[in-house]
Parts: structure tokens; C-alpha cells; sequence
């Protein structure tokens, strides 16, 4: 049996995501409730190597849970991708006297947080925090939703100046690997078409389908687009080539960039990262480790690290049909 | 097995909810994708006996996704509650030759459709469309989600007052019978305390822990109250008390009230409202009736409006704990 | 000659205001710039009696103009309104070194700030800092048109279900002397009648316009109404009289109360706290006292700290007119 | 003295604006204030050509001044500025016996309003409706308020991840001969730096403030570009030149891009839009022509259409100087 935690360290690493604040919160207050000492280490796994550690209490995460971003900060680390870097933060881990590590991130995160594990038996707990919501073994990772309510408020936005002047508009959205964003926005926002990662619909029958609905009346239009499309086209290349193909539509082009990843973050994602970022310290008491908390069917679940980080299989098929049914 | 349905009947029924136009929307555009006659009923049950039909194809809709209310309207009808009533409603259908009937609402409009239905043998299809999630059969309802939000953000201004002059403040959302919004965007927004109609935790408990968390430094404080919460006082009876018995704190009251009915959905409650506007056309093109459509763990699935309709068993406990270890 | 000013302190006082942060920031980076020593003053008054101080610099301001509320916390101080204690305040402000205060808040602050300085020649500036825009003497006061969004924001989301349901709203929005947020907002908002302090316009007329506008068929109608207004009922009382006498309506009533204190402020009032900031400190360095800084047809002022006391003559007629007319 | 105006054409040209809609629905009841028909054109000066006009009265317009965009939609129309074109629209005029013609738009707009006037004798006025805030005679433009909201909003996000990842952020928004946006965002979001069309600080002076800041330990810095800036550079070649030479910085580029000329009006632009639409009806009705109504000091005020066009000196010293000192 592991020996009793009493002392864990939390870091946020890699791209930042709404909610990160509040889960950081959650496993301080946790920490608090079941008397363990917690400590947040700055910049992700640089503050691991580099020992920049500050000790947490509940006072410490008062009025952060409404705010997006994360209070330790964020970073990828070249150095811990290396085996001398890991080295480093297990010795500062060691002479902090940290018992566990939660890491709150996403899969490049987990990946060296199973490293630092495999190599040196040190405890670790995963939470999803990542826009993306490309992770295996849990229904939602933190920040999900609110990103998805900011593309769907930009796209709202420019909806009005599309059916103003009659245009069409490529909206790109996050997601390099996982069309979750672009297909939920794309349904949320009445998106005429959704181009995603995991299908290649091909641009010729998207041109076919923009002039029908052309034919039949339509004269304003939203394409939304995920970044890792597979059109073999980056976005401003694309809407050249529709502008090409279409005369009856004033093509234009939208990236909606890093606005995504900040934010006040929604109820949901408060309420997510409350619920994993307790579930994270109860995990590590019950002697758990090398797992991830997540959420399924409004459970708190863990599934080992290695499984979260294994090929999430999508399940798009009945989304992207709503999508088609919608959008008619 | 039932007739070919060919003409479908929508409307909006109860307290509206936002969202509730993204499932009309998805009702219009999947009869339109299936080839059968939709027909909107204005005003409810009211319309059915008033003969208030107009029918609607898919650029009846456009443009609405983003809107809160919903522009069928809606209303609670006495007179629908009447046999004679429903008798009106059945000869009004059957003059417009209407093959089946979609309802979005909450219990109480359920429960209009399972009358007409077992009267009169006339085929409904349930929509949970109410901001208070207190439906059987469904994780969520449509416009819970965007209620959350509206919450959440009216809270996070009121904590701004509130930890600028170090006030408690007595919060009442919505909520007669349910504390999903109450203990959620409790949780959110950093509560110090939620009471819920399910639990009653005592006014006193109340008293004691805010005492507490006033001599261990705490100035500013949220309480969050449903509307149906078990201290035996209303609102404002409930901050005299505190008042009464709080000498460090400046007390206020709030009422969030009808603005948490309103506003543009959350992309959640839009992707929810059109995967169910859309199941409950094929609900009925394959033959189910005096069933509600809604969700359990991201699928679309059907159960009994009998079901529906019983009462649901509320699992707070987990949350409950979550507040507690939270605001700690 | 007046001596140059070495060490400023600046408090909030009073009602908090959004924006009221970005003009610390802005008087705490002004005194950077010209190299005078800053010092922040907790809980308005109070902390001046209390010996409350801490010197601020440029670092301690980051991150604050999007906050809503004042990180230096505000109250209502009666000691201060006593001779003795402003004697304390007095010998604070002495034993700090500090040459100069600068107050924002309102009329109440000023009434302060102005006896301090004529019992003690204390120089002090004044910032108009509160949601009412009730200050003789400047165009804006800081935290009113964020004020004025949030109206317009929570009567959009009521008026989302008023006209889904037919519904008559009877909104009570702050403003105990002044019209401005109950005018702006009910022309913003669409409101069909607007009820304010400063105008009488008889409760009876009230119900002869409803009811002619319910014979016209409108069906939902929004009535603004100021805390102040002088129908002689409070808001509730109202709603009863107006469900008396109007039967077609639905009545209901709803109070905004404290969200309109709080959130982020929008980019109007950072902007000029930002020159109210910049131009309080400016103003001491001038050798000028006992004044406040306004904003006259865009233009950073100054005002005798009496002319800003004096009674404000509103000039509503025109806004009045056009209420009138596009509430037809 | 002119004839009685008995007939009122209203329509919206060029980029779309937020308030457009409630500026329409303000010169619409207006006209049935003041007992004169009015009658909507589509698609601007399109509209007038191709004979497109609609009558509208007060209900036509309900329910839109919370609306982004124009539901009269807007073109830019190259026939408009052809004689011949013109001498269409004439025509058409003259055939639905319209008296005079209200145009919302910006100074592209306006100078089509011009021609019209001068070659035809046509009555014609100008309401300023665009975000730019870019014209002579009108202390604001019509959607100017609400874009820098959505700037302020979208940069307050970007900040969150700007700050979570020290990174520094080169933020492209819209201006491509005025600075105003650029600048009062700037301002508003606390931006390190704002570049401008009517300055040219030069590229150098650029880098070397951010080396400065840099060394006093600011880690991530948001810089403001309006799209008309003078370096010389677009914002990615801008973004590749600052990454070549600060080490410490890891640069992004974002591009708001149309988010800026959608979104729900603000209360400000609401009262504006509906003050200069009864302005601009009330001018007809006084025999007034080829004028703009702007608003100049809180008054609604005539200026000649040829001053409106003339170019606008702008007053940007003392908020550039307010940006240096806040920014420090």
C-alpha cells in the first residue's frame, strides 16, 4: 500500500485553457480539507527543473475561480522532454518533499508526466485541461466548453455583418486533430458547412454544396473550418479557391486565433474542474497514481494515464448528421 | 406498426427556456430533410384550441439559433386542462391533418401531452425544454445550460460589490423543486454557502458556518438560495434573520429572477436543442409515441412521457461535497 | 505657491463603480511617471482613520483595469463624518508624509473630501466615480456606462421572455435622484414607458399609455422605472396597481439591484478613468486643490470642488422626447 | 421654403455597423411620429437602383435595436457611382414619390448622398453609422462604441493566455485611416504599445520600448496595430521582424478581423443611433438638406455633408500621451 501523501505539488502545463484556475483551486482546497500540504509549482514542468515552488492555501485561490488563464502559468518544456531535465524536477520534487504531482494539461502533458513516473516510481495524477476535448477517457476536458461558447458568440457576430452584405465567410477554429470545436460551433452557429480533421469531405463537394444553396436562395454563408482540416489547403487558400469557383458570393476569411483559449471560463468548465480538481487529491489518498480524472456521464472517473493518452475514437457520426439536417 | 406520419405539429409550452428556438429549428429542417409538413402552434396549448397554425419550412427558421424566448410563443393554458379543452385541440388537429404533435416544455406540458394522447390515442413527442433540468430521462434540458452561465455572471458581478465594501450577500435563483442551478452556479461562483429545496441543511447550521467563516477572516460572502429552499423563510425573511444574528457582516438581498429565463443560448444548449429536435422527428417517423427525446451520457435516447414524468431522483451528493471541500 | 507634491494617497469611497480599479491604476502609474511617491488608502475613509496605507507602484496595478469593483476596497465611513474623526484622518495623513489625497467616489466622498481640506488645508482632488452620473460638473462619471450595459444586457434577456409569454415587465433599475441609467437604458432597451425621479409623470398616465398600446396589440411591453420615481409606490406596490387597473397583461416585476455595480468595465469607462487617473495626479502637480477632474465634450477639466456638489440641472427634456417618440 | 416631406426613403450603405438597426427603427417611428410614410430600401444604393423599396411602420421595427448589422442590408454599389446609375435611382425615387432620403453609412456613403443631391436637387441626409469613428462634424460614428467593446473583450481574452504563457501578442484591429479604435482599445485593454495611422512611431522606437519593458521584467506585452499602421510592415511581417529581434519574447499575431463589426449594439450606440434618427427625420421636416446629423457635446447638430467629408483632424495627443504614462 502507498504510505499516507502529505505533501503534492500542481502544475499547469502546455497550451492554457479556461477553468485551469478553478481546478487549481479545487485540489488547494482539497488539499486543505483533508489536511495535506500543497504546493504550486510555476510554468509547468520549467518550474519543476528550475524549483520554483510556492506553498498553497485556500486563501491563496480566493477570486481566481471567474478568471481565465492560470495563475502558476504555462509552458512547454524542451528540457523535460529529456531524461537529464526529468532528473532535475525529481530531485527538486525529492528535496521539496513532495509525496504527488497533479498535472493539469493536456496530452503532451501527460506524456511527461507518465515519463517522470516510469523512470522515477513518483506519483502522479493527470486532469484534462485543454480546449480540444481530445482526450482519451473523459466525455469533456476543462476549458472545452467555454471555447466553445466564444467561437460561437464571434461567429454570432459575424453572422450579422455575413447576412448584412451577403457574404461568405471561412471561419477557422481550433482543433489540429479533434473537430469537436468546429463541429459543436459549426452546429451551435448555424455553420452552413463544417470541415473537420477527422473527414475529408474534399473541396470540390464543398463547392457543390455551397452552389446549391446558392441556387436555392442562400446568400450569405459560414464555413466553419478546423485548423487540421484535411483539404490539403490552409484557410486563405481555400477561400481563394472558393472565391474562384463561386461569382455569386464576396468570399472573406476569419481566424479566429487565440481568443479561443482565454475567457472567463463557463459554468460548466468551473463546475468540471471543481469536480476533477477534488477528485485529483482523493485519488492521490486513496493511493492512486498514474492516472487521469475525468468525467464520464457526469461521473468522476480515473482511467490510467496510458489509456487517456492512447487514440480517442471519435464518435462524430450522429453530430455530423444533425449538422447535415440542420444546415439544409 | 402507425401510418406514414406526414404532417408534424411543434410547439412551445410552459416557462420558456433559451434554446427553445434552436429545437423548433431542428424540428422545421428535419421534417424539411424527411419530406414531411411541419406546422407551427403559436401560443401553446392556447393555440391548439385557438386553430392558430402556420406552417413553417427551413427558412421559417433562419436566423433564430442565437435567439432566447422562442417565436412560436408560449403559455400555460387553463383551458387546456379541461377535457372540453383538449377535445378542441384534438378537433383542431385533426382539421389540419396532423399526424402527431411535438411538445417542448417542461412536467407540467408533458403531462398535457400524455392526457391528449391517451384520450384521443393522438401520437406526442416530448422536448425538456426548461432552464430547471428537474426531468426524468435526461441528463440535461434544454436552456439549463445558458441559465448556468446567466447565473454565474450575475454572481461574479454582484462579488465584485460584494468583496469591495466586505458585504454578504443572499442570492435567490430559480429553482422551485430542483437545486441543479442552485447548487451549480453555486459551485461556479465560488459560493460560501447553497441552499437547495432537496436538503435542509437548518437556518442555523447556516448561522453557525458563516460565523465561523467570518472569524476565521472571511468578509465578503455569497450565499446562493433557491427559490424552494427548506429554511421556511423567504428571501428576505431569511436576510433579517442573518442580519439578526450576524453583527460583522452588511447584509443584502438579491433576486436574479426572469433574466435567468432569457438571453442568446449557450452553444451547449444549441448543440442539445438540434440533436433533440431532430431525434424527435425520427422518434415519430418510426413510430414511437408519448415519449420524450432526451439525452443520457451525450446519446440521444427516448423514454416513456410516463417516465418523464415521474419523480426524479436527484444524485446531489457528490456535489454537495464538492461545494463543501470548495469553499472551504 | 504650492509646494510640490512628493506623496499622493488615493481611496475609493462610497457606492464601488466599475472602472474604479482603472482609475487607481491610473493615478498609481501617473504618479510613476512624474516620480511621485503613490500610496493606496483601504476602505475609503476608514482606512484613512485606521492608518490603512501601502505604497503602490507601477507592478501593483497590473492586471486591473478589466476588474470590476476596487482592489482597495471602499465603505461608508461615519467616523469620518464626525470632526474628530477626520482629526484622525488628518494626523494619518500627516504622520504618512503624504501631501495630497486623491478621493473617487460621489457626491458623498466629495462632501469628505472638500471638509478635510477646508478644516485642514489638506489638498485633495477629486474623481467622479459612480454608476448614477450624478455629478454637477462632468459629463460622465466613472462606472456609468458599464452601468448603463448591464441594464440594457439583463432587459434584453427579460425581454426575450416578456414577448414569448405577453408579458408586461415592470423593471427597476438604479437611481435614487438621478434619471440617467432609467432613461438611457429604457431608449437602449426599447423600453415602452420610463418612469424617473426627476419627472412626475403621474401614475394614471402611466395606465391610460399601457392601455392604449395594449388596444394597438402590443402584447408585451418593458416599463423602466427608476428607484427614485415619484409614482409614490415602491416597485412592487406598482406592479399591483398596474395589474389592478390592466387586465390584458401579464404583470410582473423585477428588480436589477447589485449586477449593476459590478462586472468588468467596458472599454468608454476605462478609457476615462484612465484620463481622470492621469489628469488628478496632473492637477496636484499644477499646484491646484479642492477640485475634481471631469470630462467636458471629451476634455479632461477641473471644477471647484463645490460646483461638483452643487445640484446637477439635469437636461433630460431632449432624451425624454426621444423615448417618446421611438417607444411609439 | 420646401415642400411639405411627406414620403422619407431610408437606407444603410457600406460596412455594417452595430446601432444601424436601431438608427433604421428610430428614423421609422419617427416618420410615424411626425406623421410622414417612410419606406425601406434594400441593399443600399443597390436598392435604389434596382427599385427595391419597402414600406415600413412602427411595427416593422420591432424587436431590432438590440440587433447587430442592418436587416435593410448594405452594399457597396459600383453603378452608384456612375452617372448613369445615379440617374436610375433618381427615377426610382421620383416613381415612389419619395420627397427625401436618409442614408446611413460613412463617408463613402456619404459622397454617393452628395452626387445624388447636387446632380438631382434630391433632399438627402446623412446619418454617421460606421466603427471607424472616422468622420468630420459627429463627436461619435454609430457601432464605434460597441466595436471597441468587442475589441476590448476579445483582447481581455487574449491577455489571459498572453500572461498564462509570457508571450507577447501583436493584435491587428480595424482602421485603416483612423486611429481611434486602435488607440481608446488600446488604452482601455492596458496594451504596452498602440500603433497608429496618424503617427508613424517607427518600427525601431517599437523595439526598442519592448526591450525596455522587457528588461524591467514584463514578460508578455500586448501591442495594438490598427490596420492602416505606418510601419511599412503587415502585422505578420511585423510579427516576424519583432521575433527576429527580442530573444525573450515568444511573439504571436491575431487578427480580429469582422467579430469587430457585429455583436449586439451598446447601450451608447443604441440611444446615439436613436437620437440621430429622429434627428435626421426632424431635419427633413425643418426644410434642412445635404447635411449630416452628428452629435456633437451630448447635442444632436447639423454640419453640411461637404464638412462631414472634408477630412477630420484628429485629437489623438493627449490620449497618446495617456496611453505612454498608463502603459508604463
Amino acid at each position: 500500500m502507498a504510505k499516507r501523501v502529505k505533501n503534492i505539488a500542481v502544475l499547469t502545463s502546455g497550451g492554457d485553457a479556461p477553468g485551469m484556475n478553478a481546478a487549481i483551486r479545487a485540489v488547494v482546497r482539497a488539499c486543505s480539507y483533508y489536511e495535506v500540504n500543497c504546493f504550486g509549482v510555476y510554468k509547468g514542468y520549467e518550474g519543476l527543473i528550475d524549483n520554483d515552488f510556492t506553498q498553497l492555501n485556500a486563501r491563496s485561490v480566493r477570486n481566481i475561480i471567474n478568471k481565465g488563464g492560470t495563475f502558476l502559468k504555462s509552458a512547454r518544456s524542451k528540457e523535460f522532454r529529456t531524461k537529464d531535465g526529468r532528473q532535475k524536477a525529481y530531485v527538486n520534487l525529492k528535496e521539496n518533499s513532495i509525496d504527488a504531482l497533479i498535472v493539469i494539461g493536456g496530452d503532451g502533458s501527460f506524456t511527461g508526466a507518465l515519463k517522470l513516473s516510469e523512470e522515477f516510481d513518483f506519483p502522479v495524477v493527470g486532469i484534462p485541461g485543454t480546449i480540444d476535448n481530445d482526450i482519451n477517457g473523459t466525455d469533456y476536458t476543462i476549458g472545452y466548453d467555454t471555447a466553445l461558447n466564444t467561437v460561437v458568440e464571434a461567429i454570432d457576430k459575424i453572422r450579422d455583418t455575413a447576412s448584412s452584405h451577403n457574404r461568405l465567410f471561412l471561419i477557422e477554429v481550433m482543433g489540429r486533430d479533434a473537430g469537436d470545436i468546429a463541429l459543436n460551433s459549426g452546429i451551435g452557429a448555424g455553420a452552413e458547412e463544417i470541415l473537420i480533421p477527422e473527414e475529408d469531405m474534399g473541396v470540390d463537394r464543398l463547392i457543390d454544396s455551397l452552389k446549391k444553396s446558392e441556387k436555392s436562395g442562400k446568400t450569405s454563408s459560414i464555413i466553419v473550418v478546423a485548423e487540421g482540416d484535411k483539404s490539403g489547403k490552409n484557410i486563405f487558400e481555400l477561400g481563394e479557391y472558393v472565391k474562384e469557383k463561386l461569382d455569386g458570393y464576396d468570399v472573406r476569411v476569419s481566424v479566429l486565433g487565440h481568443i479561443q483559449r482565454g475567457g472567463s471560463p463557463s459554468c460548466f468548465d468551473r463546475v468540471l474542474a471543481s469536480k476533477l480538481g477534488v477528485g485529483a487529491v482523493e485519488a492521490l489518498l486513496e493511493g492512486l497514481q498514474d492516472v487521469m480524472i475525468g468525467i464520464v456521464h457526469k461521473n468522476v472517473t480515473t482511467v490510467p494515464l496510458k489509456t487517456a493518452l492512447s487514440k480517442r475514437i471519435h464518435k462524430h457520426d450522429r453530430l455530423i448528421k444533425v449538422a447535415d439536417i440542420t444546415s439544409v
